[in-house]
Order: structure tokens, then sequence, then C-alpha cells
């Protein structure tokens, strides 16, 4: 066998491997190793006296992290790249440290050491435990960790919503959990109401966010099932946001008539959606977010913008359009006639 | 805050999403999507039919890896890249399948779960159940999956040894595993025994393989812990391969004095490790290596070519060289005066 003419397998290994990538990251968080960077410890010696650990654990640890990119070493001296000073040190008012570390918990995680299988299923079956399993505690924590991740598609949605209904709006907020989308549409449009839905314990975190907010005087909430609970009707807007993904194509029609039904003619509904190009494998967030779908969901996926408006046109809406936002989602609106 | 400004968060979400990869890697080999590529299948469907999984979930796979290199995709139809054609699919010669999944299993992924206590120790305690604990069962299937993984690096021992000493040779093979460093210069060289050390369990992988490439006549064994067993004396080459990255570096330099005994004058120690720069980031794979010897042994580190001369030389060798190999590791050679 000729090794010399074969490609490198540094795609193969790399892949396989990919695993320990997750995990330095989650330990650098747990240390607090960007913020003891950032506060201007460089060598592996004193960024281990911040961080607690000793020094040869801390110079493996940043080396590997320096391999991926995450930190910069130049003469046994480590830094910040721009990535982890805005984002991974608590410094930074865009620390992301609480959501990253949400998003490496066991439960959420787990779904991957069984993901065999549920290819071979099609899914997680509905009876199992799975993510959209109702009153699924996740979501609790899941609301206290992902608020800072959405703050940008929460301005992106109020720039298209807010401004141009300045008058009284009645918002009608699906699957809110930490509430920001609804709250800040309150905060640019005083005369917005919101009606927040999403499982009781989930609504706490929400409504304590509005009160933070100092919107609680306009903040309804209304808890249970989004698919059964009655929704009332004449919103002028609805938003569904971090929702549709989780359901297969039939349900989110089905489930885009009820809230057709909620809304009062003219009224638009938003969705705040990974949406891939036709290709699917374009752009890489998009593109590689049914994975989690498939190993976490009974028929979840990422759909594109022909298929969305196929589901809002099915469901009687017109007008459907996208708006690209800073971050890798994307927002469709459209309007009931 | 204004988001326009901001660095992208996606090498963040990427790093965290990494050990998502991994885990769609371990299933396509499960369901062996590559070699249904290779047989011929090209859409979505026709590789469900092979792999025997719903088409949705096989899109989504397939999709997935598209976007990580390991697959090329057009007009919906889906191809092998040369690296997944010749280390991913049974049909290749080099197929890599088994040793990936080994490297998948729980109990070699399960050492980053606890990543941050290791890190804050310094290390596995040497008490707690550890990567080099005495007669762990993972040396076994180590021995049976990694054996097609070290083939070029066997013969690039066995070019630099066997080819020189074309005369009687006794060679000691030290953690000898599937024994294919040994068995690959008594291939070579007609006069050359072999003495294989490793656990008794371990050895008899060895041996199997010994009697598959009909040298079993020159191949004896030497069951026991490498540090304490007697090897006896006059070899003229002893191999130490894929060992001293386990131990921190005074282990390393004590238990190569031990070779040096074992050694006949001018005999040679040949190492196969993974060798990183001095700058300890480059190239990639040995400057990561580092970060699973931290997750898995008490003091193991990957050793520079400069670490490694100093701790043969410590021990008494002399004439340090080093060779490359095509694959990420470095052979060492010395000599005994």
């Amino acid at each position: 066998m000729s090794t010399h003419t074969m490609p490198s397998a540094d795609i193969v290994f790399d892949t396989l491997f990919a695993y320990q990538r997750s995990a330095a990251l989650g330990s650098a968080i747990d240390l607090d190793v960007f913020t003891a960077i950032d506060g201007g410890a460089r060598t592996g010696r004193e960024i281990a006296d911040r961080c607690g650990a000793p020094e040869r654990a801390i110079r493996i640890l940043c080396d590997y992290l320096s391999t991926i990119g995450l930190l910069r070493k130049s003469d046994g001296r480590y830094e910040l790249v721009p990535e982890s000073a805005t984002f991974l040190s608590k410094r930074s008012p865009a620390y992301l440290g609480t959501t990253a570390r949400f998003l490496l918990t066991h439960e959420l995680k787990q779904n991957f050491e069984r993901l065999t299988d549920a290819i071979r299923q099609g899914g997680v079956p509905p009876d199992a435990h799975n993510t959209v399993a109702e009153e699924n505690p996740i979501w609790i924590e899941f609301a206290r960790s992902m608020m800072p991740m959405m703050v940008p598609a929460a301005h992106g949605i109020a720039d298209l919503v807010a401004e141009s209904s300045s008058g009284a709006l009645r918002v009608l907020d699906i699957a809110a959990s930490h509430g920001v989308f609804g709250i800040t549409i309150a905060q640019r449009n005083p005369r917005a109401e919101i009606v927040a839905v999403d499982w009781a314990p989930v609504l706490e975190v929400a409504r304590e966010n509005a009160r933070g907010a100092k919107v609680e005087d306009r903040y309804r909430t209304l808890a249970g099932d989004a698919f059964t609970v009655d929704f009332g009707d004449g919103y002028g807007v609805a938003l569904v946001t971090n929702f549709l993904h989780h359901f297969d194509p039939p349900t989110c029609t089905e489930f885009l008539r009820k809230i057709h039904r909620a809304l009062k003619p003219g009224g638009r509904v938003v969705e705040l959606e990974f949406v891939p190009n036709p290709d699917r494998i374009s752009p890489p967030v998009p593109a590689r977010f049914p994975l989690t779908m498939l190993a976490g969901t009974p028929g979840g996926d990422a759909y594109t913008f022909d298929e969305l408006r196929r589901q809002l046109e099915d469901a009687g809406f017109k007008d459907v359009s996208s708006h690209a936002l800073p971050t890798p989602q994307t927002i469709v609106i459209a309007q009931k006639p």
C-alpha cells in the first residue's frame, strides 16, 4: 500500500476529535480564562494564578485554544482575538458565556449520543423524552440563558414592527421564553400591549424580564401548550420565534392557520428562523441546524424561504418577505389579507 | 448596543457545536453512508434505501456532512470527496472507519466531560480510573482498532531500522499493542526476532497478528507493566511507540534509562510521538494532542523535539535525530554509545 499518493486524513481526524473543541471552550468559560487574559494576564503562569489552576494545565488548554483560533499566542504570551474579547470575556457587554455554557449542558448534548438511533427512526419518537415534550424543564434554563444571544434579533424585529405601528398594537408573543422579542417592541412603542404564551414556569422568567424593562403594566401572560391554548383574537402582530423548526411542515401550516385566526385583518405574523439557501448546505449555521432537530425532535427541520412561504400562503397569508439580520437567523414576515 | 460593529460570533458557536461534527461522522460510519455513495447511491432516496433509514433523516445527515467537507453536494446529488473515498468507504483498502468508531467510544470521550476538573487538578489522579491505569481493558480494543492507522508509521520505522540491520537483530517492542511495529520489522528482516511487551490480554492480539503475518516463530511476548517487567538485555533496537506522551518528563527519562540498560552498545531506541514545534501551537495535530493527555492521564503531554532529545541525552543516548512521516507523527531515533 503506497501511503504517499493518498490524501491527508486530517479532515477525518479533525472531525472525529471535534468534540474536544467544544469541551475546551466549555472549560475555558468555566475557568474564566478569557476574562483573565482580558484583565492583563498574558503568560501561562499569570493566567493560571488568576484562574486557580496549575500552570501546566492552563498552558495545555491555552495552546489548544490557540490552535482553534480562540486565542493568539506569540513568544509564549497569549492574547484574545476579537471574537473571544467580544463574546467570551465577562468584561464585554456582549458576553455570551452563560448562553454558551447552557448550550453545552449534558441534557442538550446527550441527544447526539443517540444520533444513529434517531437517524434510523427518522427522529425522536413523540412519546419519548424529547426537546418538544410538554413542560420540559430545559425551557426554563433556556429562557434564562439565551436572552443575550437574541437581543440583536429582537431589535431587528422591533425595527420592522414597532416603528411601522406607532399607535395601539396588540402583540401575541408565542413561545415567548425570556420574552425579549415582545418586551423590545413594548419598549419601542408605548402603546403596544404584549400577550406572552409559554409554559407557566417559563412565563415567570418572561414576567421578571418585563418588570426589569418596566413594561409589566402592558405585559400579559397566557400559560399552556401553544397548540391548544386559546389565543383570543384581534392581534396586530403575532411573533413566532424559534418555534416552527421543531415541527414538520403540515404541523407548521396548521399552526399558522391558528395564528391567522388570532390576527385582525391586515395583521402580521413574524417568524424568526434558521433559513438555509435552496441548496440546503449554505450558509453553514442554518444548513447545519436540522441535525439538532433530527437528534432532538420527532419531525423538526430548518426550512428554506420557499418552504416557509408555502406554509404561510397555505395558511392564508400574503406578501411574504424575508429580512436579514447580523446574526445567522432570518426574519420572515407575512400579512393576513 | 450596536451589533453592526461587532465581529461575527460564528467561531464561538462553531466551536460550541463542534461535538455535533464528531457525532455526525460517527453516525455516518455506523450507517455506512460513505460506502453506499461509493457503491453508486447519489440521491437522498438512494442512500436511504442502502442504509436502511428514512430519506428525510439521511438528507439531513448528508447535508450536514456536506457543510463540513466530508461530502460534496450539487443538484441534490451527493458525492464523496477524496478523503471520504479513501478513509471512510469500506471499498477502500485504507478504510479507517473501525479506528474512527473506536476513537468515538464513550470510554474515550467521557474524559472530556470532566475536563474542567482535570484542568483544576492538573490531570487525572493516578489512583483514579484513567487511561494509563493498570490493565485498562480499553487497550485490548485499542490494539484491535488502531492497527490500520499505524501501518504508514510502521513502514517508516522499518525503513529506518530493518534495512540498516539486515543481519541478526533482537527487537524489544514496548507497549506493542497490535504489534504492527515489530511485526513489520520481522517481515522485512528474516533474521529479526521480536520481544513484545504489553499487558497479557493485549499480547494475545499482537500474537494473533504475528501469526497472520507469518512471523510467529520469531515472535516472543513478555507480559506485564513496562515499568517493572524485566526486559532482559542485548537488544539491537527498542521500539517505544505512542508511549512516552502518557507520562511526565522525569518518568520518561527514568524509563529511557531502563531501555538504555536493555540495549547492547550501538543499539538504537526508536520513539514514535506527536512532536509539536517549539511554539507548541503548530502543526495542529501534535499541538492539540496534549489536551487528550491532560483529560486522561496524571501527567502526560506532547514533547517538542528539544524536550525529547533532552530526555534521551539525560538517559545516556547520543545522536538524536527526527524523521518525518506522511502521518502527523514523528519518529525520533537515538543510539546507545
